[in-house]
């Protein structure tokens, strides 16, 4: 029976992520699902894609937290338009919560649209929000078994980024490993190395996206 | 009705966690429910305990994980009885787990049980297990933050640690704001500064625990 209803709960939400995915095709809109685990780099990844392309692209902002609006804050300073979802426990955010948030947000205009998910590496890849691309980030202090103990994230990723490569000196991370697990995982994945800190790689991860965008 | 499965759900889960109490009480093993954010240190800080405390301290070791026996792998070079369980999907050990996982190992002689937790800050504080201690790890380069974004697991937690610290001259993290965080949540969690890599704080970990198994 709970296996039921969790099949359930997943189809319906795949009829959700389509009325999304139609919707932003409908206005023109390109958006991403951006996933990782707590503090591995989310809001300043996105904070630094805005700073990149603002003058050219425009773009929102969804904010999935379990509580606060720290991170809608943050990006609202950018004056972008930022608006926050607090799943209140969920550990993930669903098609529903987007399309909700939708309503209550104009994407006349709009050319990207970022929703960042609640920090979790696991649940959130379980549910499609209606995105065109899903974009994982792992950090260098996380290590490099990530791949290998939580594979599913990384078997759906179009780009899985290796954030905070700034650490590399201090912290012991094989980037051979680990491109070799997301590799058998994923052989189609573009892995892009970048320090939101530094600004190394960020260029490439932009050129990518901006790729993307264009297909 | 999803809502009522989550409700009964979580009510088996109760009953069994104390199933699981009650044997480790009737054995006279304590144990401890380990939690935090994939790649926060939970490996490494079970691996520095077992080398402080297995001259006076017989432990043992459960290691869940969506995929691989990677921890257990490592745990098992120290000469410590380590279970692995592999969740195959799901987000979270729960008390089932846990008991199908004592039928298969002897606790006899065993002084502590250290249950090492998937990596997720959010749903493992949904479900009991059973331990005598819930306790925490949230590291340096996942941001000071944490306790406002993710409540439940701090407000739940006997001890929080804050591993990493090494890397503090490397990445900006403000002590004073996180311990705020958890002290609006949890006033009596023990709150501890470590470094598994170069050893700061240890003691000060093992004296707590130590402490906590003579209560």
């Amino acid at each position: 029976m709970q296996v039921k209803v969790l099949r359930d709960i997943l189809s319906a939400n795949e009829r959700i992520a389509m009325k999304n995915r139609r919707l932003f095709d409908e206005k023109g809109v390109f958006a991403i699902n951006l996933m990782s685990s707590p503090g591995a780099g989310k809001t300043s990844l996105i904070l630094e894609t805005i700073r990149k392309l603002k003058d050219r692209v425009k773009i929102a902002v969804i904010e999935g937290d379990i509580a606060s609006s720290l991170d809608a804050e943050k990006i609202s300073k950018e004056n972008v338009t930022a608006l926050q979802i607090n799943t209140g426990g969920s550990c993930h955010l669903d098609a529903n919560m987007i399309n909700n948030a939708l309503e209550s947000m104009s994407l006349e205009g709009t050319d990207l649209l970022i929703i960042e998910n609640v920090g979790n590496l696991i649940c959130p890849a379980e549910f499609a929000l209606g995105v065109h691309r899903k974009v994982m980030i792992s950090s260098i202090p996380e290590g490099d078994d990530k791949p290998y103990k939580y594979p599913l994230m990384f078997s759906e990723a179009d780009a899985v980024l290796i954030n905070k490569i700034d650490l590399l000196p201090y912290v012991e991370f094989d980037i051979a490993n680990f491109s070799r697990g997301v590799r058998a995982l994923n052989p189609r994945a573009k892995i892009i190395e970048v320090s939101c800190k530094t600004g190394q790689g960020i260029d490439n991860w932009v050129s990518w996206l901006s790729s993307q965008m264009k297909t």
